[in-house]
């Protein structure tokens, strides 16, 4: 098999890096910050170094598999099962560094089509074998880590990628037909082809696929604009243990209740989705990045919720906080030449002195796309915001230089981990009162967290994904990794942050799903009535319960 | 109890009417298209001449009733009775003038709160007793209508309109929390003393509830700008025979899949909606509307789909076929004055020799509403477009002479009954390949239908809510009644339209819901798997099967 991200302890493709060359500040930024002399090197770990629980199928089950199958789609190999064994959370990639994998599937599959999936489920039910849905493996939340409770045969990693046609595109209806398995990029390229587009980009965009994304309610960078997976699926086919549920494909309807909306969102554990209708639109015209600077996080958030509570339509607007900026600043890259520094210098002296200063200046990304003289209007109008709100206007320069690095971040963390730092993210969402005050609870018990640890950090938060309602905050915390008990930092930090989440009307997850790490508190955010219903749901469609075992609920 | 219709037998308030006085030409023109030589009167009915199914609830259950929730509050009145016995579809009114109602509840409670609807449920379960939500009554599907089934003691009307308190407005969050029962124009009074609006018109505003739309799944006529209820909806609460289900208000989650969306167009089979959390907007900066006339359907169609695809955000766009542009032309008021009236004449002649020709000419509407400067960016995109497929400008004065008339159809319907004719609507939604195909067949099938039983007619339609990937298409059916045989005649018309209209890639409904009407169809157009799953959904909620008997399921 040939596998999407080719570097297996990490992110992407083995050949591409974050560099720091030409980044002389990053190094000395994280040191002052974290008050280390200096960064520990921490080399990424050695394939052959690691260890995986062994797999424990009869041989009965494993002719069974290949009988279904073929040989070469059923596989036993460390790589396989090593590669299935996890997502790419901060605890994935720090689990295989302290060569600690937690669960290895039993055996990785490769289905090619409907039936076989049928068939796997019919087996796993009478063999009482976990079977375990997964795309590109970039679960963040441990949604394709094979758990295997108490009573299970087995565990096994069902591999959708080989199920990746594009089955029709209408460009008339503006939708596409396609298998659950096709990667992002590769669907986007030949939706290209046709001059539309899907406009569905997570940071993940190269290496996740259509079903990961539908599975986790997944919203991408721009996602304001286009919609998240829920609204950008019009219809949807899932492979339950109960059978086929297909879908319509109808623009909106009311006959009856919309039974898609219980499949997005269902994280593997009601069935296989296996292809999806799609809403695309015409590439855009026009496509405008712009970067502005405010005095402060509050300003510019009261900017952007301006820009959304005047029917805007941004397809990006992001807003960092302070401690973000800072980060963002400290990773620019140095300009060539001395007269470009020089500016540089100028440009950020001027604007200290202005108020912009450093530790509370907060940067905004707003990114505008479609139809050429809307595009325009809408530039306008938000300038004219924006500028009324104190909002310094860096130009489009700046704001495509965060273009064009808008899916750089894991690969960053890679060389963060390299450094012996601990990288994790969180995100939540909640309305527009609450959100400064959770930004602030979540930054303090994040900081307390990491320090009460010894490990004293950063937490670094931004705005992405705005609603006139509400907004989602996104951190991103580092600090120095605790040697010996690096996972259990991880999981104190990780409680405490999402404890402070939840407690203070911030949904459990925004956007990257519940998974095996918010299974815990997903029965507290529900409460016994809603957590019932899903329970209920979930043997409507999967009454031997083999699907996703330990993920979304918690038992 | 006061109602807020207050005309039992048809629309609206009792001194509200559509006057045909200054309208000369509507007469002459449904003669000439029905080829009738006169048009029969045909009084409305008298309240004292219906008669209805004796109540059949024994004397220990009322007083149940009345201990839960006081005498002032249960009712068995003939008028409480009779105005919870139908909603308003043309059958509905019918069946008042043939004074042949088919079922009336045995009771009608008026429940003030959530703990009053359990204690219902309870006694509803204990009894079994069915029960029937209602708001407003104006459902054209049967959705409200107190059907026993075999095995029920009785079937009492949950009437909801005593819920009707504006909870909560929260204008930084733009949100509003409100009780199920309250009537549209009274939300919408209240937002507006806020600068805060709803933007739900569906025709039914005045009279119908939030609880009524939300469980409907309705689209309002400004839908394509603001979203349906499925979209307005942030959250809701329902109280079910199995407790209280109460969402989340998140602007979006990824906390597994969405339940809000099973309970939106639930119908009332799942419990009560007892209130909800809405998304608001701030009252639009500028609103303009124009008309436009195209030489065909097929071409101002393509138009419409063209400023859709083009990614505008119109609040309306509308496209009547050539039977309702001829209809709307004759329904036009007769100007005051010589010089007008020549000027009109000379207008249609000229636009005739343009080719713009009665039979095949194609009404436009498109409403632009919200930020004044996008406002205007639209309109210059949106008449480029238009005049590039062919649309003649015919201005803002016949623009807002449909936004005025925008409520009026109902009114129209019982004027139109009064002269001895069947009205009936259907609409239905399909994507953007389909649209022209599924005119033409329902068109003919309707057409087919009414002269085949002796009462060839007109049908009209037009395409109302649209959408990148496709449109609403909604028909209006206009013939003579078939004295003596007036509700067959309705179901066979009714029977061949809904075949036409699934069996072309139809969905059953649009925006007026599934109710008792379509029921039949349902499990044609779920078909089994998903039959079954909603089923185990009904059962999941309400165990006891309670819950508006007979309406959505078909057993």
């Amino acid at each position: 098999m040939k596998y999407p991200i080719s570097r297996w302890w990490g992110w992407g493709d083995a050949d591409e890096e974050y560099s720091l060359k030409d980044r002389p500040h990053l190094r000395p930024f994280l040191q002052s910050k974290l008050g280390l002399p200096r960064l520990v090197e921490s080399p990424p770990p050695a394939l052959n170094d690691i260890s995986l629980p062994s797999p424990g199928l009869g041989s009965e089950v494993k002719a069974e598999l290949v009988s279904l199958l073929s040989a070469a789609r059923v596989s036993l190999t460390q790589e396989d099962r090593l590669r299935h064994a996890l997502g790419r959370s901060y605890r994935d990639l720090l689990a295989l560094r302290l060569n600690r994998v937690p669960h290895a599937p039993d055996a990785v599959v490769f289905p090619q089509n409907e039936d076989e999936v049928a068939a796997l489920m019919n087996l796993a039910a009478g063999q009482r074998l976990g079977l375990v849905p997964v795309g590109g493996a970039t679960s963040v939340v441990g949604g394709v880590e094979p758990v295997r409770p108490e009573g299970f045969t087995g565990v096994i990693s069902l591999d959708l990628t080989l199920m990746n046609k594009v089955l029709d595109i209408n460009a008339e209806a503006l939708t596409a037909t396609v298998e659950a398995g096709i990667l992002g990029r590769d669907l986007e390229v030949q939706l290209n082809a046709q001059e539309l587009s899907l406009g569905h980009f997570p940071e993940s965009f190269h290496f996740s696929t259509l079903g990961g994304w539908i599975a986790a309610a997944s919203a991408g960078q721009n996602s304001t604009l286009y919609g998240r997976m829920a609204d950008l699926v019009l219809g949807l086919r899932l492979v339950s243990p109960a059978g086929v549920i297909d879908t319509d494909v109808f623009p909106a309807h009311a006959q009856g209740p919309d039974l898609k909306r219980l499949l997005i969102g269902s994280e593997g554990v009601l069935g296989v989705i296996t292809q999806a209708t799609l809403r695309l639109h015409p590439q855009p015209q026009a496509a405008e990045f712009r970067a502005f600077l405010f005095r402060d996080f509050a300003s510019a958030a009261k900017a952007a919720q301006g820009v959304m509570r005047a029917g805007l339509t941004p397809a990006v607007i992001r807003v960092s906080d302070g401690p973000e900026t800072d980060m963002a600043l400290a990773l620019l890259r140095e300009p060539r030449g001395w007269m470009a520094r020089a500016t540089r210098s100028q440009v950020m002296a001027f604007l200290s002195a202005r108020g912009y200063r450093s530790g509370a200046r907060s940067l905004m990304i707003l990114g505008l796309e479609g139809n050429h003289r809307l595009v325009k209007a809408q530039k306008k109008e938000a300038l004219g915001l924006i500028r009324r709100d104190g909002g310094f206007n860096l130009g489009r320069q700046a704001g495509s230089a965060w273009a064009e690095g808008r899916f750089d971040q894991p690969y960053l963390r890679d060389r963060l981990m390299n450094m012996g730092l601990l990288v994790d993210t969180l995100e939540t969402v909640t309305l527009w009162p609450e959100v400064l005050n959770l930004h602030q609870f979540v930054t303090e018990a994040c900081g307390e967290a990491m320090a009460g640890l010894g490990s004293p950090g950063l937490v670094l938060a931004h705005l992405s994904h705005l609603y006139p309602q509400g907004s989602s905050l996104y951190f991103i915390l580092i600090c120095p990794r605790s040697p010996g008990r690096e996972m259990e930092q991880w999981r104190i930090i990780k409680t405490k942050a999402t404890e402070a989440i939840i407690s203070h009307q911030g949904a459990l997850s925004h956007h990257h799903g519940v998974g095996l790490d918010h299974a815990l508190w997903l029965s507290r955010c529900l409460g016994p009535a809603r957590l019932e219903l899903l329970k209920k749901l979930k043997m409507a469609l999967d009454a031997p319960n083999i699907m996703n075992p330990g993920k979304l609920f918690y038992d």
